[in-house]
């Protein structure tokens, strides 16, 4: 279902792709011999998701999408960005302002603004709404600080009895700040699985009750990430996530290339880069190697990025995302007068017209020194990102273990976590 | 207005940073003796700007908010990217959703896409909808397909005559398409002037009327840039904007750290490192040069890319922009059970959470090897922006001088249109 096209950077490496070591790493993967084996949930979750529980997602969600008229979703990091990177590619960045069915969605608590806080109150007051709390722990400081904001006000516009019925936990099965509390208050709960880290959890319930409660089909999402799952843990050449993880690690490593630019066809695709950001950067990013992953929105950003990429540090190598047929087809107007001289686009689908200047960029960067790969999908719909999301998933964990690294840790994000709470006069 | 701090990356440097070269720069940029001197209309305009033209923007501005319901902005690059960063900046990234006097903005043709185009007509259609389009040829290929949609839309549903009223062209002063087509139909006409380019052009027409639009005040962005105009255009060690050109220059040249992350203390400040990214990015990237340009959004990204600052390849130096006040003062509550245990922190206002979070990040990336440098500001208000989008200009053309480029051309921009053009046909 995903397509992946290495044509553009091929020709820039002195040797060929180390295919044999991509396999080798996907055996580790599959087999679960490698480093942070203890985090390979997401392997096989397209098939092995717990189906009472997903039926709970789904109940829960036909009720927020019947009751809420604002569903206010507590997280941060991978507790946030799979939710949100799949509502804007499937609703559009606007998705609050276009004309739907079922709540308005506010993601709060990934970011630690007062103001920010206060601005989504605002926009709730005198709504009915429901609240998503979604840690792990429930300790983490950006998402506490913001639950305790929106648990005061559910308590206080509707009560403590109907909390329980507004309140939704998205947290560990058994221990843990968040957990107790929603025992102890009688919040439903769903569960983020001890064997999924957050970068990987967009399929679980941490992803899938917000998706669903933005009315989004999560059925076909998991299909999709079904079906992409049985092509991407093929040992052979067929398995377009292994060539993918073989083709960016040989240029990084032969090249010495150490930016990668995802580089998206649409600003609904804004937040599938910033999910893909967290995958790749956080998974490959440590003992002082990894390749720096980036993005630009298109044709958005060659009007920005375009000269750097061009002609700047040849240190880039560059992904284009695209999907093939478009969700809704508008022709380029005839202009009688040709006041734009632009008439020899007339009667063109606006697709086609995009992949023209795709493919004059692709063309243009690789003559200018840039390595360019190719990933696509037929259609920006559920079933392809849902395919997406795991092809992008086991070519991560795939290109992890080629490097060296265990990609499953993330070791470095408790450095600061020690100073901020020094500074804060935490005991 | 605009301190810079370069604790965090001084004591990495083998080598005092060369502020002479950047006196130098500055002199070069002041006398117009470098190259792309024709492009320095930015160095004066706080106070040169047309005040006959700029009185039309308010009076043309408080028209839109009277009288309509929704503003289309057609444009791209520097034509939209200062525009929705300031308009971000100051009203919140939800600006079409929170209740605000004055049209809903939509920026469109900044991009290929027919569903976004769908999407925006049929946000505005029934509305009462006024149109700037902003290009300074005309011909520029995503804001004059977008233009042609809605020129269309506008005579159809308020009649040729009325579109005289409701659309307004930011372009050429003499010389163009869209100049002969607004001489031709009567639209009102604002400069995008000759002497500056479009990254450097968010204090000209092209930026100031969306911002006005918006109910932004102008008056008080172009004070603030005034003002920093004064002390970034000095000569001595007071003026931050030479310290942040001579200190970057230093980081890259002398350690080789080619990546530079603009670090941002919340999603509304998104798109002001977007606007720096093309400046900076544009204006260095040339000659298999230039720092390449990323941005972070925190603390949210320290969930995602914070791994790979600390530990990834150490090819990164780090810029902290902050705002010392907060606009809107919120402090974390107390909560009897302490449910989450960060009573620690209750009574704390946000923001200096939010700097405990931020100094504690810098202290442990300036640990991991990443050179960090702060810029800030007193308050996110318009005088402050006017400020610091002066200060980043400035900055820039010092940084630029010193690499040893022209920091006001873009030649490698038109390598894909060339391939672009061929593949759709055009004669």
């Amino acid at each position: 279902m995903i397509k992946f096209n290495a044509e553009g950077a091929l020709g820039f490496l002195p040797e060929a792709p180390d295919y044999k070591a991509a396999e080798k790493a996907l055996r580790t993967l599959k087999e679960g011999t490698g480093e942070g084996s203890g985090f390979l949930g997401w392997v096989a979750l397209p098939k092995s998701y717990d189906k009472e529980e997903y039926a709970r997602i789904k109940k829960c969600a036909a009720r927020i999408r019947d009751k809420a008229e604002a569903l206010v979703v507590i997280g941060i990091g991978g507790s946030y960005l799979g939710a949100r990177a799949v509502i804007e590619a499937m609703l559009s960045p606007r998705y609050n302002e276009i004309p739907r069915k079922g709540p308005k969605i506010y993601f709060i608590g990934n970011g630690i603004s007062g103001e920010d806080l206060a601005q989504v109150l605002q926009l709730v007051e005198g709504k009915s709404v429901y609240v998503n709390v979604i840690s792990k722990s429930g300790t983490t400081l950006e998402p506490a600080l913001a639950f305790r904001i929106f648990k005061q006000f559910i308590e206080k516009n509707f009560g403590k009895e109907e909390a329980k019925e507004r309140i939704v936990c998205t947290t560990d099965k058994a221990r843990g700040a968040l957990k107790n509390l929603a025992d102890a208050e009688g919040y439903e709960c769903f569960v983020v699985p001890d064997n999924i880290g957050g970068r990987y959890s967009v399929l679980t319930p941490v992803g899938l009750l917000p998706i669903a409660a933005a009315g989004i089909n999560i059925d076909k999402l998991m299909e999709g990430a079904a079906k992409e799952a049985e092509i991407c843990l093929k040992e052979d050449g067929s398995n377009p996530a292994l060539a993918y993880a073989a083709v960016r690690q040989a240029i990084y490593k032969q090249l010495g290339k150490k930016v990668e630019i995802l580089s998206c066809p649409s600003e609904s695709i804004r937040f599938i880069a910033e999910w893909w950001k967290q995958l790749y950067g956080e998974s490959e990013g440590k003992q002082h190697l990894g390749i720096f992953p980036a993005s630009c929105v298109y044709t958005a950003d060659l009007h920005s990025m375009g000269q750097y990429i061009q002609d700047g540090e040849r240190m880039l190598m560059e992904t284009f995302l695209c999907f093939d047929v478009p969700r809704v087809k508008v022709e380029v107007p005839f202009w009688e007068e040709n006041g734009d001289g632009l008439n020899y686009t007339a009667g063109k689908e606006y697709r086609q017209v995009y992949e023209a200047a795709k493919e004059g960029v692709k063309q243009a960067h690789i003559k200018g020194g840039v390595p360019c790969m190719e990933i696509s999908a037929a259609k920006q719909d559920e079933e392809n990102l849902g395919a997406l999301i795991y092809f992008f998933e086991a070519a991560c964990g795939i290109s992890g273990y080629m490097q060296g690294v265990d990609p499953f840790d993330q070791p470095g994000v408790e450095e600061y976590k020690k100073n901020m709470f020094a500074l804060l006069g935490k005991k």
